[in-house]
Parts: C-alpha cells; structure tokens; sequence
C-alpha cells in the first residue's frame, strides 16, 4: 500500500492551513519544513498532536544543510543536536541532510562518509535516521550516484538516501543502477516534476528588461561612450509587467528614466523624516491614537482648524488626519503623506517636476503651512519642509508634554508596499525624484506567497524607504494582510522600549529556538529576546538588528520598533515570513 | 537637443493606445514593432497621420530578421522590399535588421557585408535606412564589434549600425572602441536596464517545480526503477503559484497528480463531442440565439419542461440554458457544460471520482437523462453520455430541420480560458481524468500581456481542449475580455462557409499583407482571405490552417470555424493577438 506524503512547503498558508488541506485531499503524511514550524505558533508538541488528529505522519524533517565534509565537524554536530530535540518532540524519524552548498565544505569523500556516520550514530541514538540527498546544485555531491558512493562508504544501518526526482532529472542523470540500490538504504523518496526551462539570454531580453535606473546596467557609462551620436535615444524594453500594466503610466515612467539619465536639477540634501501622516476616520482613528499611546507618544499638538493631530515622542512625529478622503475602506487606516526635510524645499519640488512627479497644489486640504509636495506612485503625498517650523504652526500646543516616552528617537524606515503593476516604477521614482541609493533587493518565500522587497536610502541613511511587494498574488486566496504599510521607530535601547511600551505582535518560541541554533546565541540572550518578542538578525560583519512589530491596527498599519548595531544596513528581511504569519495568528484569534 | 523615443513594445495595449501613451509622456517618436501594426485596423499611412497629429515621428520600424549571410538572398530582397513599401506608406526612414538567428545563416562576414549592401542599395533607393543590429544571441554575430566590422566592410551610406544596450551589456562585452565608431554610422541607439538573472537549477528547483503529470519529468521511468522501495511517496514541489493559491485545492491537485501515476481505472474511450451548453440569461439568451442562427444552427429542440433549446448543425449541438445559475454578472452567457461521448460513461465517472474529479449529482437542473457528471477545475460540468440517445430524449422536437446550414460538420476543439492559480491543475485534470493527450504548450505576447496556451487531445483529436491563461495579468487595466471561453466548429470549405454565415470578426489588411510576405502565398489567395476575415497558419509539414472568428457574445463567448489540411494540429496560437486585438477594436466601436 502506496504511502502519500507532500511536504509542507508544496502549499500555501500557514501550518495549520497546510496541514488541513493535506488531510482533507487524503494525505497519509507529511515532510515537515522547518521554516514552517518556525512560524507557527504551536509547540513541536503540538504539531504532533495536530498531525494526529488529522491522521498525519510526519515523514521527514528538513532541511538540515551544509554538513557533511565541513571543517567544523563539532559545530555542526552541535546544530544536529537541536534538530534531534525538535524532532523528539515531533516524534519525527527522518531527517533530511541535504548536500553540502558551503564554499567551504571539502572536496573528500572520506571524510564526508566519515562525518554522516558519526551524525547517522548520534542520530541512531535518538532513534532518527539520516536521509542523505545530493542537490542538483551541490557544491561537490551533486549526483545520486556519488550521494550513494558516500552512503555505502561511510556504511551506518541509520544512513541511507533521499532520493528526489528533481534533483535527478534536472541534471538528466542516468537512472541507470538506481533500481540495484538495497531497498533499504533508500530512506525517502520525493517527487517532483517541472518544464523544462531556461533563462538564456533570449529569455532575459524578452520578458525581464528594465527602463534605465530600474536594473542593473551602468548605461552613464554606455551613453557617455556615444557622446557624438545625435540620433534618437530609443527605449526598447520587453517586459511583462509592462505589457498588461496602464499604457500611460508606463510611458511617464519611460520618460522618466531618459531624464534621469541626462541633466535633471540636483537633489537638495534631505535630512530628516520630519512627520509621517495617516488619513485615519471614526474607527481607525481611535484606533491608532490607542497605538501611539502604547508606544509612548505623546498627543502635542491639534491643528488650528482641521481634525488633525500631531503626535510625537523625541525626533518621531506622527500625524493623525481625519480630513484626509484616503481610507477609502471604511474604518481603515492608510499612509497618507510624509514630509522630508529639504535642504532646498523649493528645488526639491523643481527636480521633482522636472522629473515627472505629478505636482500638487502648495496648500491642500488640512495643511496650511505652503509645503512643496509631489505624488508619489502608490497615490500619497510626499512634502518637503526647510524645517519644523514650517509646519509645526499649522498646530496648537495640547499642553501634553513629550517625555521622551518609550525611548524612541527618530524614524528609522517607511515600510511602503506598492501595487504589483508599478514596482519597477515606484523604485525609479524614489531614487530618481528623492535622489536615494538604491539598496539591496531580496526575495522571500512568505507564508502567502513570494515577496520581493527593495530599500532606498540617503548616503548617510537619515531617509530609508523600504518597497515591499507580492510578486504573484492573485485570486481569492491569501486571508492575511495583504499591503501592509508600517513605520519603523529607532531606538538606542528596545530592552528598555520593550518594557515600556504597550503589547506587541506575539513571535512563536520556534523562532528562538531556531534562532539559537542558527546563531550559536547565549540561552540567556534568547531568552530575553523571547520574553520581549524582540526578533533577531545579524549581517556577514557581526551588525544587528533587533527588532519587534505591533499588531495590525486600523486594518493595514502596523510600527515597527528598530535598534541597529554595528552598521547593520538591512531591514530584517529574513524575519519578515515570521512577521507576516504572526500577524495572520493575530488576527485570526482576535 | 535630444530626441527620445519609445519602442511600442514597451507599453500595453493595442497600437491607439500605445501611440496615445507615448505622445502623453513627451515622447518625441517611437519604434514601431510590426506585430503592432499587424493587429492595427488602422492602415500604415493612417498610422502615419495618427502619429503626426500626436507629433510623434515613427524613428524605427522593426524587426527585419535572418537576412545576412543567407543561402536565399532574392526571397530575403523580396520579404525586404514588401517592409520598404509599409515604410513608405508609414513615412519611416530606417529599418532595423537584427543579426540571423536562422540555422541557415552561413558563418561568412564576406556574404554577410556583401548582402547588406545590396540591401541598403535596393533601401536607399527609396530614401530608406537600414540600421544592422547583433543580436546578443545572433547566431554568428552577437557582438556590436562584429557588426560593426561587417558595417564597415559593406561600406555603403545607407547601411550603418543599431546599438542595443541590452544586447551589448548582457554579454558584458567590453565597450572599449565603441567611441571610435563614427557618429555617422550609428544610425540608432536603444537603450534598455535589466536586473541580473540566472535561471540555474537552483532557481528553476525553488520556483518552478510541477506535480508529477504537470511537467515534462518522466516519472513513470523513475519510479519504475524504485519498485522495491516501501517507504512514503512524497511530493516536494517548489511552485511560486501554489505558494499564493488556496491550500485546499493545491492539496487535491497534488493528490491527482500521485493517483495518476499509480493503477486507476482504465479510461474508456471518448468518440466525439455530443454538446456544448451555455447558461444564458434574458439579455445573453437572444444574443446566442441570434449568433447560432448566423451560423447557420437550427433551433431543432426544446427540452420538454425546461426553458433550454437544443441547436444543431450536422454534428454540431449547442445547449442554450437558462436554467443555469452559472452567468453571475447579469447579461453574460458562460460556457456552463460540455458532454463527451464515452465507450463506457459508468467508468468514465469511475475513473473520473478515482481521480478526486468532484462528482456531481447524476439528474441535476434542467437535464432529465441521467448522465455520468464531474466538475471541471473552472467550475463548469464535464458529461459523458453513451450516444446521443440518452441526452436526446429530453428534447422535443421543434419542427425545425437542420438543412446543413453553413457546412459545420462537429466541434473542432473548446478554448477555455482558466483561472491563473489553476492553470497547471486543469491540465492534469483534463489529461488525467479523461485519459487525453498533452499537446504543445504555447506562449505568446498579447496586446494585453503575456499568454500561455496548452492543448489536450483524443489520439484520433476527435475531441480536443485548447486552455489558456494570462499570465501576469493583475490590476485595472487590460480593458479586453479577458478570459473569453470559445466554441470552435469545423468545416470542409471555409470559403463556402463564410459565405453562408453572418458578419465575422474584422482582420485588419495589415494582417494580410504581412502574411503575404511571410508565407509568400499568391496575390489572389491573401485577397480571398482577406475579403472572408479568414486568418491562416502553416505548419513546418506544409499543414494548413484556415479560421475565422465571431465577435464576441454574451459578454464573454466567441465562436470560431475551422479548416484543418494536411494534418495541421495545432490552433493557429500565433493570430491569437490578431483576434484579441479585433475584439477590443470590435468592443470600443460598437
């Protein structure tokens, strides 16, 4: 009797959704993915326990990378160690050891038989098995020929194979002496199909090209080469976004990008985040004033006529707008405007003109003082201000003192998810009409899909911006938050904002159990991250970034509080999945 | 000053849009890509008027390909001089050669400069240009130095070079020497960004794995090989679009694609399509009825209680139902059922429930006879009946005889238009459950974005499904009918047909034009075509293609009337945009 299984990474949702689904289409188990039990709230107890109610075996755990041949044999051991824990609990048998990817890992198969064997001994002693299995992109095992070479070598009962169709196939490796394996030694077998696919160049140029500034090529070097060409400079890009995106947006963006190229006026110096608006009503409104309050802001200032607060805790201002028309989803808070301070308001405003950026009238709705001001692509306002003063008289004094609050001292970052029809266009903008640096750009598997996230920033990172956007999501499915906007705090001490703020977004102890293997963290320092729900991540140079989430408010907000160390210049992108199914469990029990 | 240019593949839309766009955005000119002009209802040199009242000067047209350095230099000249008359009629004075891709391309730089002048002399005549572009996958030149030395050695003045930075910096080719081509003799500059990509096995296995069945693996072969291994069957699949569909349906499909490997009931044989049904409405109803009756269809039977009509020419038969509850938007009609004729209904439906098709009730709605039912992925209903016999008796016979009509003799083929998150699931569906063959997959860029096509057949093709989808269509724009489902007749004598039957979709005469160059067919065949709105495919065997279309009916369905000769098998996928583009036209003109 046939048993099926599907791994937990083949559907979408969080663990409780995959798991369901699986039993519901008449699954017999499971290959249980780490990353999501680290999202999931319940305890590897509890997983259990689901999986047998549902009448779910799990299979296999995976995966566990880069081991074999290393030079640090102890260290890995180590790692071993706290998947076998996890696995007890999970009452798992099988773990996957996928072949080793490292720069660093040797070119021996000796020694790779050698340290399976000893992993396959101390996994035999907790009653696991070792499932061995060559990636298609292994650094040196590649081949289910040579994974298998090793496995007879290192020649230990609790040792054997995975074999996985992919892998084999992909490389369109011979089965042939496949079928004289001792059945036995093959410990799991995974199947997967696939087109066959390539990127080559044709590929490339037909359906991934970029307007200039949106991708990777120096074209300042390629055009100052043809200086004495007076010819036409023609756009030819083929791109599939922009084959079903609004043809008008498209052609500004285009624009956009020849300007970009040539002499634009220059970019005042933007210094700081001087106030991030909300457009808030009746329900959000309170909402978010609650949230503020939590994070130990202090209720300053009221505007002189309007329905408008200003809110502020040291360099952080936060306007809450009730006059604004933007939450056009009742009861829904949404990113209404943000102002930079401008070294040079007025040519900020010239350069942004001059680059496309639709202008808006100098004083609009609830905002009195003449801020130059621009739309940007996902439809809110962006202004610039010389300086405080030139805003902050719109407002009364409340006679609420800010004390300094939760400790939080200025914005670190806009979190800024952008409709999947304008992403390239959205980038192009904020570098070319605020004159950032372009960061990285990362993907990541979430929970509800595959994100692409993509940060600008000032040379001395006073303005961060950070692009989010879900690269395939369509249809009826995907119950989380979709677009989310939040506004990430810094802070010089998030031990001490933790302790002073109000409730923030629950992270599962998976997390840290996983974060303490990951990282070889002192228990100690886990733990206070646990306790705090702070998140945790660390560049190549030793930088880190700790971090923690509020809950959703007002429907599509949430803030995020941020201390960075060492120079760390990303955005915890890493953690984000954890963030986004915490939120999904946020919501569902509330 | 400089002068910037679009290429009109850079936007969506059809060609009023694009223009319209450019124009918008401050574009001095544009490239004109051909597909563009084919789909155009507008004539060159109304194109040309159009692009004057926009200032828009046409800097470009493109693409002339696998000219140099080939074996059959007078056919190149005369698909050349057929480009030089639309030119002339467009007002455009340079032509864009991109370097042969053709396996017939000699690898002679002599040849190749040799034709190029001929060519720029036979162009200059006619006051016209030819820009010579290396293709970054050329098949001997794929270099800008190698065109540019073939340019120099054919030294003729209306012969210069086209540099694409796409071309040129994807092979990260030195740019040393660039600065040194005389300015003269660049006759275009195209310029486009792309991000760095790669699709190696590693992102291929992380974002584009299938459940087995769904791919091009062959599977059967590999687990054949493993017959003695008894441990679970699991499936590890990376897909980025099941990552974002519901989880339920994603688990179904997985277990399908295991149960199919496996021993499942035989299917029995399918001979033919008995019907096609439409749920209609009160407004879509008379529309049907009207375009049925243009076809030549009879109304031949009334069901005896419900208020569904039976339509029939020679094998063909349509259902209207207005019983259904399927068109949800009002004053929609939606292909609501079809049914087959199977050697063996019962184990059709057997096989059908093995493989997790969701059974439907044997009587349901208005169909009296007891018909074996499934449901399709997109909702509709799948019926197999024994022979007409037992689907027939429901009708009674409304006095009306099928004289024959137009000459429609069955059902050619169904096109139906899926949901994006279940493209892959149908087609194991259709495969799988009723036993069909896999035909090609095809993609094409259509004026509103990226189309995948896949086909499935009976061997004998007596029964055949065309699926498609849009592959990245997201947001508001796209204005066409989006997922149009089709009906496809066949008949013996298109041109007797055509004759017969009622207005059809209008093909622009760019399209003929462009097929008399490119299939070199006599004068009097293209006029023939052309006056019928016949469209016209070959394929590499000489096998033939001849179809025409039907607006657009009830919001959302089309017929189309096919001819098949010599063995032509597939659907006439490269029209495909020529259709879409005419029903948009047809759409905003009625």
């Amino acid at each position: 009797m046939t048993r099926r299984s599907i791994a937990t990474v083949c559907v979408s949702g969080t663990l409780d959704d995959k798991l369901a689904a699986a039993a519901a289409a008449g699954f017999d188990g499971i290959e249980l993915f780490e990353n999501d039990l680290i999202v999931s709230p319940w305890s590897p107890a509890e997983v259990r326990s689901r999986c047998a109610d549902l009448g779910l075996s799990i299979y296999l755990y995976q995966p566990f990378r880069d081991f074999e041949a290393t030079p640090h044999p102890a260290a890995a051991l180590r790692r071993a160690e706290h998947k076998f824990e996890v696995m007890a609990e999970l009452g798992a048998d099988t773990l996957l050891v996928c072949s080793s990817v490292s720069a660093e890992a040797m070119d021996d198969d000796d020694l790779a038989a050698e340290q399976l064997a000893a992993l396959a001994n101390a996994a035999a002693g907790r009653g696991i098995r070792i499932a061995y299995e060559a990636l298609a992109w292994g650094r040196h095992v590649n081949t289910w020929d040579h994974s298998w070479r090793i496995v007879r070598a290192a020649d230990h009962p609790a040792l054997g194979l995975c074999l996985d169709s992919f892998h084999i196939l992909s490389r369109s490796s011979t089965l042939d002496g496949i079928e004289d394996i001792p059945p036995e030694k093959i410990f799991f077998v995974q199947l997967a199909d696939a087109p066959h696919l390539r990127m080559d160049v044709l590929q490339w140029s037909r359906h991934h090209r970029l307007f200039p500034g949106q991708g990777s090529f120096d074209l300042s070097d390629f055009l100052g080469r043809l200086k004495n060409y007076d010819g036409p400079l023609s756009l030819e890009v083929f791109n599939d976004v922009f084959r079903q995106s609004d043809p008008e947006r498209t052609a500004v963006d285009a624009m956009r990008s020849l300007l970009a190229l040539e002499e634009v006026p220059a970019a005042p110096e933007l210094r700081a985040h001087a106030f991030t608006e909300f457009g808030v009503d009746g329900r959000s409104g309170p909402e978010l004033q609650e949230a503020l309050r939590g994070l130990g802001f202090t209720h300053t200032g009221q505007h002189r006529s309007k329905p408008v607060e200003l809110w502020e805790q040291g360099a952080c201002r936060v306007i809450l707008n009730s006059a604004v028309t933007r939450p056009r989803t009742p009861g829904t808070a949404s990113l209404s405007a943000f102002a930079l301070t401008s070294a040079d308001p007025a040519q900020s405003g010239v350069r942004a003109e001059a680059l496309l950026a639709p202008p808006l009238p100098r004083t609009r709705g609830p905002r009195e003082a003449e801020l130059t001001s621009v739309a940007a692509p996902d439809g809110s306002t962006i202004l610039f201000s010389r300086d405080d003063d030139d805003w902050r008289a719109d407002f009364l004094a409340t006679g609420e003192i800010d004390t300094g609050g939760a400790g939080l001292t200025h914005t670190d970052h806009l979190g800024l998810a952008q409709p999947f029809d304008h992403f390239d266009e959205a980038g192009l903008f904020y570098r070319s009409v605020l004159g950032l640096t372009q960061l990285t750009t990362e993907e990541y598997a979430a929970p509800f899909g595959l994100m692409r996230s993509r940060a600008f920033a000032t040379g001395d990172r006073t303005i961060r911006l950070a692009l989010t956007v879900a690269l395939l999501r369509r249809g009826d499915w995907a119950p989380a938050v979709v677009d989310p906007q939040h506004l990430a705090f810094a802070t010089d001490d998030i031990f001490a904002t933790a302790e002073a703020i109000g409730p923030t977004l629950p992270v599962p102890d998976n997390y840290y159990a996983d974060l303490r293997a990951r990282f070889a963290l002192p228990d100690e320092t886990v733990e206070r991250l646990r306790r705090f729900g702070i998140l945790y991540d660390r560049d190549a140079t030793g930088g880190e970034l700790l971090h923690l989430y509020t809950p959703v408010f007002g429907g599509r907000v949430f803030f995020e509080i941020v201390q960075r160390t060492g120079g760390y210049d990303a955005f915890g992108e890493t953690n984000a999945p954890v963030r986004m199914a915490a939120h999904r469990h946020a919501r569902l029990s509330s």
